[in-house]
Order: C-alpha cells, then structure tokens, then sequence
C-alpha cells in the first residue's frame, strides 16, 4: 500500500466527488482524508485534496487522467506522500528563519531534503556546512544582479523542487521568476497587503499599529503581492520600538513560515489566481 | 432544488465515500460541501458531513438508509438546511449571553426560532417580551427544585428542539438530562477542564493565570464535564481583580456561545464518546 | 475624598516623577495607579497617567500647573474620575456597533451618559428610543452634506464631550473636523493601515488574507489615517466568502471599538502626533 | 551612568512613590521606566519596579534600605541592568526548548551567561559542546535520584543564579527546591490548572479541548502548581492527533518559556504568595 495525495482544481458541477470516489474505489483505494471546497456549487470552481491509500499506485495515476480528469476538466495532480521535496534555502544575515527551518528539519518536523542553503552573505556557512549541508555564497551587488541571479537560478533550478527565502533580502527579478521552474516561498514581516516593501517593523512603527505580524507568501514579480499560504500576528504596546517590534516579530515569521513551508511540503496549498486554497 | 445535510458516523473502511457519493449522484444531488474525518483508515472510526442540494430530497432521504446506512453500520441524519430548529434559552441573572443571542438572532445571524426565554428570575422579562417572545419564569429553590425541573422539562420538551444555557446558574439533574429528549448547551465561564464549577473567575484569580477563557459544551450528568463544542481565550495580567476578569471574560462568553449555538443549528457537530467532532 | 486622574506630556528630563509625586504627597494625595513611557530617558518624550485619591482635589488642581506643569513643560489634564462624559453614538444601517455600546452602557459597563444617538438613516429609531434616548434623524445626500453636517456639529458640539462613529458610513468633511470642538472615535472593518477606504472585507476577500481584523481610532481629515487606538484580529480561511467575513468580523469591531471608547471614557489615552499612548 | 533596576514590594500607603522618586532624584537618578501595582489602596500590596539612571549607583544602593525600605516596610532588591546572570538548563530528551533557549542566546536576545547545560541524557552533549557550553550528564534512577539530585543541586547552587527546566522531566524533590539558593522556572505543556502532571497532551486529546497551551512557572513542591510567569495558547481541531497535539505545542511551549526566561533576566518579576506580578 501507497499513500497519494491527489489534488483537484476544476470548474464545479454535479458528480464530482461521485466520479472521483468511485475510480478510486474500483482501484482498491482507500480514501484517508478528503477536504474540498466549492466557491459556489453552479457557476464556482471546486476544490478537492484527498489522501489515498492505493494497492497499485502506478496504475492509478495512469488511469485517472483519462478516467476522471479529462472529463471533468480538471487541473490535478497526484503525488506519493513519501516522495520528499527537495528545498533550497535562502538567507541574508538574519539567522533566525533559517536556522528555525533547519532545526525542524533535522528533528524530523520538516518532510524534506535540504538541498542547499543559498545566502549573499557568508554569515551562516559555518552552522549550515557543520550540519553537512550544502552553503552556496553568491554575492549580490547591482553590478553583479545579473549573474548572481543566473547562478541562483541554475542551482535552484538544478537540486531543488521549491526554494523559500528565510529572510532573503534581495528582490528577485521577474525574469528569474519567470525562468525558474520551481516555486518560491517568502516569509515577509508585516501582515500584508499592510507594509509592503523595506522595513516593515519602522513602517508600523511609525503608524503606531497595536498588532505586527508576517506573512508567507508565494513569489511573483509584483513586489509582497503574491498569493498568501499564512499569516500571524502579535499584540504590540506603544511602549515597543522597532528593535523590540523586531525582536517580538521574529518569533511570528519563524512559525508562519515554517507552518507555510510544512503545508507545501505536504501538499496542501492550490494556487488560484492570487489567492491559496490551504487544505 | 432543496438543500439537505447529511451527517454520517460509522466504522471506516474502503469505499465509504465512493458509496454515498455514488448513491448522491444517482439520485441527482449535487455535493456543495463535504468534511470527513477519520480517527484511523483501518481501525478508526469515520465521520463525514455533506451539504446537498437535492431535486427530490424525499426520496433520497427514504432510499438512504437501506442503501447506504445500513450496509456501513452508520449512524446518519439527513436534515433539511432550512428546517429551522426551535431553541429555548435559559438565562439566570447575568444578562449578556442571553441578551447578545436574542440580538444575534433579531439581526438573523441564527438559523433557529426562539421557542422560549426560561429564568429563575425575574429581571429578564420586560426585554424579552419586548421582542415578541415568550418568558417563562421558574423560579428555584432547594425545596422546588424538583417540581421547577419538572415544568422546565415539559416546556423545552414541548416546544424545543435544543435548549442554552446563557449563563444559567441552576446545576440541572441527572434526571433532568436522562428525560429530556433534546440537547442543552451550557457556556462555562472558564477554559474545561481548569476551574469546573462555582465563581470560575475567583478561581483563576487566586491560581493567577495570566489566560482567561470560556467553553461551550453538551451538559451530562457529570458537572462541566460534557463534550466541549468551542472554547476561546483572552490574555490578563496581574492588574485584573475577580471583577475585571469577569467583564472581560464575558465578551468571551458570549462569543463562544454564539458560535457553538451556531454550529448546533447549522447541524455541524457530531458528539462522539465525551467529544464532539465540529465540521 | 475624590479621585483625580492626572495625564502628563512633556519632554523627558530628570525629576519628573520625583516632582509631581512629591507634589501629591504634599497635597495630601494618593497614587493609586501610575503608568508612564518614555520615548528616550534623554531626549525623548514623557508620557504619564496616575489615578489620585485626593482630599482637596480642587486645590490640587488649581496649584499643579504653577507648582509642576509649567516648570517641566507639561501638556497636562486633571480630571475627576466620577466625571461621567456625555457621549454622542453616530450610525448608519448596521446595527451591531450601535447596539453593543448601548447594551453596554445599559449594563454599567460604559462610564458616560449618551447624549443622543444620530443618524443618516431612520432604521434605529424605536430601540434607541426605547432606551429613552434622544435619536436625530440627519439624511445626507451630496446636496445636502454643507447643511447635514452644520446640523450634525450643531448637536455634538452642543450635547457631547466625545463622538463615536459606530459603524457611521458618511465621511465626515474636514472643515467639520476643524470646527467640531470634540474627538470623534471611528471603527474601521479591517486592520488599518491594510485595506483603507470603502468595503474592507471585499478587499480582504480579493486579496486572500487569512486574517482579518478592525480597528479603532481618533478620525483625522485624512481617511483612515488618524490615530490607532486599538485593533483586534480573528483568522479565516479560504471557505469565507465576503459576507461570512462581515460576519465574522462584526464580533470584533464591535469589541475592539467598546474597548477604545472605554479606554477613552477613563482617561487612559494621550494622543501624540499620529500614533496614541493607552495606559 | 549606570542603569539599576529597583524592585520594591510592600504594604501600600500613602506617600510610597513621592518618597522613592524624592530619593532618586536627591541622588542624581533619573527614572527611565517605571511600572506599579496595588492590589488596593488602602488595604492592600504594593508593587513596582523603576529603571533608573544612577550615577552613583553604589551611593544609591547603600543608601536606599536605611532612607526609605525600611520606613515603608519594604521587601526590595536593587540590581545593575548589565549584571547578567548565571543560567542552568536542564533538558532531557526533547531538544526544542533547549535549542531554542540555546538559538537566543547566541543571537544575544537572552542577557545572561550559560553556566551549564545538564541533562539526565547524552543526546544533547554534542550541540551543547559544539558550542563551547559545559554539558553534565546526571542519569537518574529510582535508586540513584537521591544521589544525583544531590550531585544537581550542588552544580547549579556552585555555577548558577537561576535554572531552566526546558522540558526536564524529572520531579524536583521538596528537599532539593528546600535547600537550593537559587528559583527553578519549569514549563509545563498545558494551560495550567488544566492537565497537571504526566502527558498533557494525552490528558487534552482524551478531553477533546479546542485549545491547547503551554505554562511557564517557578518551581514548587507541589506539582505544577507553582507561580505562574507566563501562559500561551493555540487552537485545535478534532483533526489533531495525540502527537500533532505534542507538535503544535511545542511552538508554544518554546516561546512561551523563552518569554518567562527572558522577563527573569531582566527582573520583571515579583513573586508574591502562589502568583506573580510581571512587569
């Protein structure tokens, strides 16, 4: 027996689930947990991710795109819950996302390999090359963008099935973006769309708000728009600066982003449009 | 068209959802949401709850049962979206709970009908008759208390189908609860298991917790021991007495009742053993 | 015996506290409680608010400002805690707010007397009056706004010591600000500064958020702009079309804006610039 | 300029904070931040802590007792802010809140010296030595418990000023916490009252709560039931298994430690009677 995890994205109509159930049960797959969601039962979209315990594997995956799939119009995609992710992890100076990521990672908490550490500051090497991982050292200034981002891209592109920024500082490019077969996961320090762009903790600040929080989020080449995995936020009081509004938030972006990192990683997350569907 | 709801707890084993999805379709109903839960694929035990818009909502509630229910051993109800169910409410002296259902329910945030409002006192009378609505005070006293449960339980009997306790401080009896053929939902004025029973707020005063909260729950026979429907929190420090803890857990109260008021009528909890499962 | 509540704002230098506590011992007061911030204990600003039991509060009051204020630069005010103010409730269709700061201060919850409850819509009439409360009905249409906001100030500056916009949908112009000789309190649907302007949970739908919030601050000429004095937050999901969102976030703008009126009803706020200290 | 913290616990009366500002201020002092509480004010406690600017801090502290603690009754210490304190952790299987306390330290967000890390396991020695710390390892049996906390208590009371217990799981005897000079702060992984002693997180998924917590709290002879310092929560759902209980508490039991740890350092707390004022 094998563990799949099948998700569907489809316009809604009648006999979905029927259909769906129905193959699976005729395969001898034993369905473990579904959860769907239908943005209106006649003219909406339908949402489904199930996980499956299936005796044959192979030929259920082969069979359900012409079976089911294709008649219905769907988007899907049908993974074994075993297969580990490859992840490359980015980084600048803050230590305090990457090394949350690698903690988990390494007590078990994170269902993945850790391709790689890519940072444009050499400040983590030691720490990530002692745990016997990968540090790649690419120093970005605006002269050398450019190639920075082709030699980010080849290694990314290269040994990883998802890259997520641990408090990367760089902006990546929509070419980059664009090129890059993979997606990427960015942990951003504010509660967005609220404070986008530099330092988000001076902004609210400067506001006065009585709640920070992060936000991970996918990346797309519109500056902290992309579609949002998960959010978190903290009471602040006026007695906090920014450093203290810094040092309270980071243990916010730490835990949104690994949640976040967590759910893709387990196949969670459905990207429609500029928004996620979390299951 | 008309929308059902299916509630399912059975055995889990293979084709469960194959099986009632299949039995949905073939009757022509179209699934607009579906939860499930599964303590464990093989040994566990499965819940499910469905919401179906149905042409002939009759006849697949008359067919289910042979066709479905029994070959899984499942315990199931099929109950109109639209039955609204008659609520009665009981409140003692503090007004907040019941005031803010009755306001809930005038500005038709609850699907329900008020059957009645039942206090041991009197204060109550004029705001709830005001509204159009029945109240009926029974009044308790050690010495009464058998014939006051009486008449408390001929009049839910009679006109409820679901009876809340919005801070009613009268501890009802084994009997009570064995004879009455509906449900009662207390709000406890702490976060159960901590602080069961009398002056809830003196308790987390003196212990010195620095998290107040409030649980709504099924009443048994047991005191605040029942299955827990929603529970929230709210942070306190050393500056609150008994009395500011109480105003600030009130706005908790109210709120957590409401929400597991809600869910009850919208027919979203499955009680199993001493918990419930909330979809 | 009077309680004084005494709020301070100055720049920080040395013997501050020492000077005004001494000065209180010696007017035979007691502090009862002392909050205060600091921006910078050199060059920043002094933030202070004590509640003082007083024998004499009269000539407390009349000796402060020579014997301390003026020395240490102070903005300061000494208001008697029994002191109840006169509140004006403005609202439009949505009742939730409305109704929850008159439940409130029909409770003894809200430590002021309400002045008159005005609106640009007749819907809230016979409750309000009910209550035995003043209700001024104020159309607004484009044509009319000049002569429906004299009116308005007319009556809020006559009747009121604070205005609260409890969920009030005309923008109020700021030649009306200007002249209105009292702060106005708004609640605004979702957690400023995300998501400004008309019909936050739309955009908080569009933008996918997973939290939501609302937040409540002092009305400035600039929309949505003026000073935070509380927010509060609650998560959602992907499920939540817009108008589970309002309903989900009714609950808490109505406690986020009791909590900013309470707060500003004790005296426990000082405006500074654009942001607030809530002791 | 050396900054000192003044931590005073006394019977409240009249006159306490002009006589302590009125010092400070003779003696060159300049109050940074200050926080008080009485629990009433005539009859009851006195609470406060002041940051002050001293430029005679060894003037200041030898003179304060005689001039104004002992007039008032006070119980009080006076602590340079830069005097870091002597920490032990103790763990035992579980590293998170280990490392975690580990992580903030090296990042310079916990102001005190690691004196030494003992657990009654080897699995952490590597990491703890890795980073330069002295590990000890104490196993404790039935039979050898005396000896080994014996061994414990003379390290700690040798090397430390507080010890951590970051999930220790071992039982303090009232004979070790009698004789030992120094406070032991435990977290407990539930919302204390609720699920003292042995698998909390089995006691809460039996108990089917919607919420589950974490407790940090100084040690006493009765189980889990010493002051509490700080409390933290998270939501869950019928979905979270007894282990998915342990994992998405752990992010709570971390924090939740790592802010009482922190509020330790920096003398924020005044243990009074089973409970605590933190400021």
């Amino acid at each position: 027996m094998e563990r799949l995890r099948l998700l569907i994205d489809c316009p809604d109509r009648r006999g979905i689930v029927a259909a769906v159930s129905t193959f699976l049960a005729q395969h001898l797959g034993n369905i473990v947990t579904s959860d769907q969601h239908s943005t209106h039962p006649t003219d909406g979209r339908f949402y489904m991710r199930m996980e499956v315990d299936a005796e044959d594997p192979v030929a259920m995956r082969n069979a359900f795109g012409q079976a089911v799939a294709e008649p219905f119009g769907m988007t899907w995609r049908m993974v074994g819950a075993h297969e580990r992710k490859r992840m490359a992890i980015l980084a600048s100076r803050e230590p305090h996302c990457l090394l949350d990521l690698l903690w988990r990672w390494r007590a078990g908490d994170l269902p993945a390999d850790i391709a790689c550490v890519i940072s444009n500051h050499l400040d983590h090497r030691e720490v990530v090359e002692a745990m016997g991982l990968e540090y790649h050292h690419i120093p970005v200034t605006p002269q050398t963008k450019p190639e920075a981002e082709q030699r980010l891209l080849e290694l990314v592109s290269d040994k990883a099935d998802v890259a997520v920024l641990a408090r990367y500082m760089q902006i990546l490019s929509a070419e980059l973006l664009d090129a890059a077969p993979l997606p990427f996961i960015n942990i951003h320090h504010s509660f967005l769309p609220a404070f986008v762009g530099a330092q988000p903790y001076r902004q609210a600040f400067d506001r006065g708000v009585k709640i920070i929080g992060a936000t991970a989020h996918y990346v797309t080449a519109e500056l902290d728009a992309g579609p949002i995995i998960e959010q978190d936020v903290a009471r602040v009081t006026h007695r906090a600066g920014v450093d203290e509004l810094a040092r309270l938030g980071a243990d916010i972006e730490r835990v949104v982003l690994a949640r976040a990192v967590r759910w893709h990683l387990e196949d969670r997350i459905i990207v429609t449009g500029d928004k996620t569907v979390v299951f």
